[in-house]
């Protein structure tokens, strides 16, 4: 790929990144309650007003980080929906009971009431983020305590005793690694040590390394394949639970290891991200017939069964676009931006809606748009404007090292 | 249809329930712990060991109703392998706790440790119909007492407090009449009271009559939609959840109507029952382009947001199969008898496969096999079975009279 060919690439990508805030800048802001309408149709209009905490606080953080480090970003339009939203978070997310003050809802009415609770972390890993990133605009001090403390009750859930949150004990239950909780609590690290001072990153210093030691337990069956759940001791599980597979979550795995490997310096975890987090999940989770990254498969060529495991999600794709340019961008080496490219075609050719702005998320196997609304109760202001911003600026890098 | 056409139907119903069953008693028994594998691949091979409560129940349920009601299924293998599941169950799906004595797990290992529990009632209601059943063809009195008692802890949490299911009271989490809850208690009534004497059919009488209430409501927007969630006052519900169609839920409930009606010789909801709850789902419901039933559906025309909506799963088809033909029993309209035709032509085209037996469960919209398996954690031994085992016995009336 040439230098004006990637040129094209991140005008288009920066043309992109404009026309999702914008649409998000348009239709989502709830500026009766506060916070963010994320069930939007595919011409901006809202189908639900439920609030998900996941996507409130993914909203906040993209909103901070977009005002933070774009220029063209940092508009006090932006600014203040971020602090509507974190108010909004604030005021209605944690949700007092036997778990303590630090759970959070999953699920809030229009006017911040809880409508449902998961027995995971996931709520508050994006309330952690959102805090940080806002505290880091806002220069709030007591925000960024906030976060550390959440971080604190989380790191205690998953490392010692997850009975607060919720989960019965069942003999038949065995606890496992799946790869969501170390991967999450690494972007956390990432997301709360960046630019601080040594006290705050020597503090995470240990669990980053822990949870890339989580993260490698995935690589199974002498290095052929990553499954998505492990057994605590790092073993491969019986069953369907055992045999699954998440190329896009494994390529994501993949940028997240290389980001800390650049941090750290470590070739080898470079090497062993690249090998076996990028390009072996794009070898067996890439759809050679139709195009596109399968959501599950199973290890063995059994049929996975969850219904929509040969449908092609927006997010795997982002997860992808984002791990080959970062690859390619670290090593140089061609085939990574051919990857690149093949991922960036299938993306401007069958998700993005040139003519209403924004993303489909999900097609059928054959590439043909199954559900049509640019938001969901899982698809916000997210894993698109992330994937463009991360992307727009590895191309800046690349541009500027190349005149 | 031509009764000749019909005496055809029947006979390929009849081949069908035969292969059917010799499927399941080929691959599903547990020789080892008791109890049947129900996740099997498109050739009889088990790939996962799990055991879900609902299908043990229901695999009970259903070899002691043929074995009872159907002269070729009355063999001791078959008999054998209801006690064994239902002595599985016995052993192992009641789970003692908080909840008292009667909640059920949803899921256990292969040697009966509970995985998981769901904070609903269908564990229990699938456990009550085994043992019910299989206390009618053991004549086990125990069985019998313990199904009518577990029957009285699931009214006390349907209509009395349902706190002791385990789902926490959540402020924006307003009670809701969803379609199953009273569906399957009218299931459950017509179990129960089946040939038993008055006493007991006067226990249930007016649980019955409360249940059609319940199941009534969802009749919505001036009787033109049935709704799948309704407010526990009969009003629609904001929002996706509110808005919410799944015809093939309704057609199920409409044949649970009709069998209503004419145990209690109801006119008026016998017609109810046909033109709200058979024709109007279909009306709806069926694909124009491509054949089959939708799975879900949004009123209001917007993109449903449960992945699999457009999918065609197979056991809409085995409630349309069977409500349009008990309808057309009823009435003897030629019409309901079109759409018997219709459905059972999508079904043998589609669903059944010659080449190894059984049903495939799942479709793409446009009817390509996207799920292989024969068995999963939500398709056992029942809906295909119970299809044309009342499709058979309706089908033998019919032909009957017309002699």
């Amino acid at each position: 790929m040439s230098a004006v060919k990637l040129e094209e690439c991140r005008e288009r990508i920066r043309t992109e990144l404009d026309n999702v805030v914008d649409f998000w800048l348009k239709y989502s802001h709830d500026t009766v309650h506060g916070g963010f309408f994320t069930c939007i149709g595919k011409d901006g209009k809202v189908y639900d007003e439920l609030k998900y905490v996941w996507l409130q606080g993914r909203q906040v953080w993209m909103y901070c980080r977009l005002y933070r480090s774009m220029e063209r970003f940092h508009k006090p339009e932006i600014l203040e929906a971020a602090k509507a939203g974190g108010a909004f978070l604030r005021k209605f997310a944690r949700v007092s009971g036997s778990s303590g003050q630090w759970k959070c809802a999953f699920c809030l009415t229009r006017d911040g009431k809880a409508v449902k609770i998961q027995r995971t972390i996931f709520s508050e890993c994006f309330y952690i983020m959102a805090m940080d990133e806002l505290s880091r605009v806002t220069g709030d001090k007591d925000m960024q305590l906030e976060a550390e403390q959440m971080m604190e009750q989380l790191i205690f859930w998953v490392q010692k005793d997850s009975s607060g949150l919720g989960r019965p004990q069942l003999p038949g239950d065995v606890p496992t690694n799946g790869m969501a909780v170390p991967m999450m609590l690494l972007c956390l690290v990432q997301q709360l040590t960046e630019g601080r001072g040594k006290e705050v990153v020597q503090k995470y210093r240990e669990l980053g390394s822990w949870c890339v030691q989580q993260i490698l337990q995935h690589v199974q069956r002498d290095g052929t394949a990553i499954l998505e759940n492990v057994s605590l001791e790092g073993a491969e599980l019986p069953g369907c639970q055992g045999r699954l597979q998440n190329p896009g979550h494994a390529l994501e795995a993949g940028w997240f290891l290389l980001q800390f490997s650049a941090e750290r310096g470590d070739e080898e975890l470079q090497r062993t991200a690249i090998d076996k987090f990028v390009e072996l999940p794009y070898q067996y989770g890439w759809d050679k017939e139709h195009g596109g990254l399968f959501y599950f498969l199973d290890v063995d060529g059994h049929c996975p069964t969850q219904l929509e495991w040969s449908m092609k999600l927006w997010w795997p794709h982002c997860e992808a676009l984002i791990a080959f340019l970062m690859a390619y961008s670290q090593t140089k080496r061609p085939e990574l931006l051919e990857r690149f490219s093949q991922v960036y075609e299938y993306i401007f050719s069958h998700f993005s809606d040139a003519e209403s702005g924004e993303w489909f998320g999900y097609l059928t196997q054959e590439g043909k748009v199954a559900l049509d609304f640019k938001g969901g109760p899982f698809k916000g202001f997210f894993h698109v404007p992330r994937c463009l911003y991360m992307c727009e600026r590895i191309l800046d890098d690349l541009l500027e090292n190349k005149d």
